[in-house]
């Protein structure tokens, strides 16, 4: 079957997209590999001074039967030893320094897109034909790039109501209106979304894009029913926006939690899934949807493998990716060579199966996380109906909602107001020697420019707070005694008795 | 001596800059390493599944007696062989990858930091107290964030009248006009700038900065004479505006090029210079004289140790890169923790004085690269006063320059237009087989938003073109039979018999 186009949406393009001229430098860098060419075009020094002749990586073998944190213990079984070399290749796929420590390749190195571009293409079934990869920095880089690509100032977009507060600050300091669509335990929801758009302001600006985390989303710890993304797909046709999916999340993809113990247990020994499994049981994704290339997804490398890598890639049809490129050789230029050579000689070695083992043995750390946490959390917080704890589906976030009218002290010491109960409990707990964060800080903010939703964009109790905690970052024994102190500082708070 | 304060310059930021609003995330990191806080703020993975345990490197070892570029024995004699573990530091400078491939250090990783800072220190002395230094992905990100941190749509800055295409392209795409000032063979004309300046129209937008690549500049080759920088820093003072040195060639300072081989031998035969001779030579900074701290300079490993390391760094005051460090944390987050590793472990064990062993041997290459090519300039090119060979005493670049009017058909064929010569002849250089760039892709454009300057920005002969080579690129063999060539190519062109 032969894949239709993708459309053509560069006139979604920002100003400095279309002001950004091709570097005539690139127009003869083509020349550089030419055999009849004597290249003396630009400062490239020679790889003879690159002081890294050698650089050697013991790392985790698949399958990874142990754990992926398992300790190694040096031997066949479970230890990969690998050699990336300056002036040569240990194997076809590798990328020697002499290449990756040089200037070019902005998209990335071919190899590496090789390989994830077949990885992509295992996860996501593509629905037209030019659809392509480009490496980035991280997903920070990858938001921060797409702003710059579509975005003028004065532009809307749009987001969930509470998102990850580095993105929504990204855009603000560039005078781009976020615009928040109320969501609930599964996300955005596609009739407020539909009803918000429906009504937009006549002549007002309409919003060139949405940014949305689907799974696991930041800071909620909510993930996207696959049914709303196929209806906020159709609203992105109706209405013409682009989705910009942003997944750093995706492969935490837990599952339900189970409090009974019995029925948990009978999960867990069910055996390791087969690839076939695993792939199956993931969430369906927006560049799945996608039949017109208006969906652009991050992929990172923060979560899976390590956030220091600083390597991430984007999805989308070569015509949106493009511009990102011609940004890209004026910002990073490239993701770093190290970084390169070395998650690529990890990944190819791996192969695509290992690395699918790789990321089954991350969802079960993170399963067991998450059931620590959780359990933890039922055990400890205040067992009354103002407490509503969320146990995520996927993701690193658990969240806690409070009713903050039930304090004592509500209409007195705080004068009724939720966002002052929000900031003395946050206080308070630090105190009492664990942190989590407060739901406001991941307010999105802005929407006073267009015109304001009918209805209260939290769609729920206007007293409600919440907080985000992590279960990625700690021990499990770290993680109890947390939110041990957590509970007990609630139930003090709020004088309520265990 | 106790060194004052810098002045502030907050009033030249951005409308970004001064939109961007401090993550609240930001304000609890310092949390992170608190032994009373249990961290459940962020989505920190943990260490145990960054699937790189160790990593070992072979790299050369000080003085580099053999070259910088030697085939390494393998010995105790030339080779270093260090380790950087995940979970453990092999030296106490060590910065293992549970701390470099985890979120966090913006600014840098503090032991890098600690080796960069001293560098500076050793090469300029810095003249107030506030001074401080902030790592980039190399200096085209650290080029492009001074354009967000400082320049606003419609800004103006100044820039030499030919200079590096990307850092224009740059600018134009963000709407910031470069007005390019006069230069001659010892780079900015301080006259010329000052005139400018003194009769800038009243009520335009006077520039903010001024971008200049003082050493072995890319595209002349020239460099900024010693007190030029003198002069130039008194009319940015006067005239109020930051001075950004873009440096990545300061440290390949060879010295005049002496034509005559017999004094040439002389000069060789001299023993390697002490590092207190080595740091003597160099030439002034504008950091060096900077009084006020409105100079910000932009250091690069690109051309020191390798491009792909994507590793630089900036200095200046305190008050100035602190927006730089806000706007990365919504961008390039951090150099990547593979780079910063492996730099790291390499230059603390080289330590500052294997360092500058280091950027001696590199000189001393490229003091012979400079010295074949011009040797092989003087060599093939017609011998003709309208072709003016320019030997830089500074960088990777030479540039030849060619009256276009000699050309038989300049009048008929050209219609007169240096322009349409410079494009045939590098076309017709390509077709010969060898690649040098027309300094027409260098010139700084945009010069009619603010006043023209009365008198030619070239400062000489309307019909002379230039085109820009390398020695950098090739081994001493190739890049004689490319200048070969394109000698060749231009006796054919011009019709000068040889």
């Amino acid at each position: 079957m032969t894949l239709p186009e993708s459309k053509d949406f560069s006139y979604l393009f920002s100003d400095e997209t279309n002001a950004r001229k091709p570097s005539p430098l690139k127009t003869c860098i083509h020349l550089f590999n030419d055999p009849n060419i004597i290249f003396l075009g630009g400062g490239l020094p020679l790889s003879d001074y690159f002081p890294w002749t050698q650089v050697t990586s013991k790392s985790p073998l698949p399958p990874f039967n142990k754990g992926i944190g398992a300790k190694l213990s040096d031997s066949e079984t479970d230890t990969l030893t690998y050699t990336v070399e300056r002036d040569s290749k240990a194997e076809d796929f590798d990328i020697p320094f002499s290449k990756s420590l040089q200037y070019g390749f902005t998209q990335g190195h071919p190899d590496l897109l090789n390989f994830l571009k077949e990885h992509t293409g295992l996860i996501h079934k593509m629905n037209y034909s030019d659809w392509d990869i480009i490496l980035t920095t991280g997903n920070t880089n990858g938001w921060e790039s797409t702003l710059r690509v579509f975005c003028n100032k004065g532009d809307v977009i749009l987001a969930e109501a509470h998102s990850f507060s580095s993105s929504l600050a990204s855009a603000e300091a560039q005078g781009i209106t976020t615009f928040p669509i109320p969501i609930d335990e599964h996300g955005i929801i596609p009739e407020k979304l539909e009803e918000i758009l429906d009504n937009w302001t006549p002549g007002a600006p309409k919003p060139k894009l949405l940014y949305t985390i689907p799974t696991g989303q930041n800071p909620t710890g909510t993930s996207l029913a696959d049914e709303r993304k196929v209806e906020i797909y159709r609203i992105a046709c109706k209405h013409d926006f682009l989705i910009i999916e942003d997944e750093p999340y995706y492969f935490l993809q837990m599952g339900e939690y189970i409090a009974d113990l019995d029925e948990r247990k009978k999960v867990q020994d069910v055996p390791k899934p087969t690839h076939d499994q695993f792939l199956g049981s993931l969430a369906k994704t927006f560049l799945s949807v996608d039949t017109e290339g208006r969906v652009i997804r991050m992929d990172s490398f923060s979560k899976v493998l390590a956030p220091g890598s600083r390597l991430g890639w984007l999805t989308g049809s070569k015509k949106l990716l493009q511009p990102y490129i011609s940004l890209h050789e004026m910002t990073v230029q490239a993701a770093s060579g190290f970084t390169q050579s070395l998650v690529n000689g990890l990944l190819q070695r791996w192969g695509q199966d290992g690395y699918i083992d790789w990321l089954i043995g991350l969802r079960h750390e993170y399963t067991l996380k998450r059931d620590n946490a959780i359990d933890a959390l039922y055990e400890y917080a205040p067992k009354h109906e103002a407490f509503k704890i969320n146990p995520p589906i996927a993701g690193m976030f658990f969240t806690i909602n409070i009713d903050a009218s039930i304090h004592p002290e509500f209409e007195t010491k705080f004068q009724s107001n939720p966002a002052m109960v929000e900031q003395y409990i946050y206080d308070k707990v630090v105190r009492s020697g664990v942190l989590v964060v407060p739901g406001a800080w991941f307010r999105t903010e802005g929407e006073t420019n267009p015109p304001q939703p009918k209805e209260s964009k939290q769609g729920g109790n206007a007293n409600e707070i919440f907080f985000r905690g992590t279960y990625a970052a700690v021990s499990p024994e770290k993680l109890r005694e947390g939110l041990k102190r957590l509970g007990d500082a609630l139930h003090e708070e709020f004088q309520i008795a265990k």
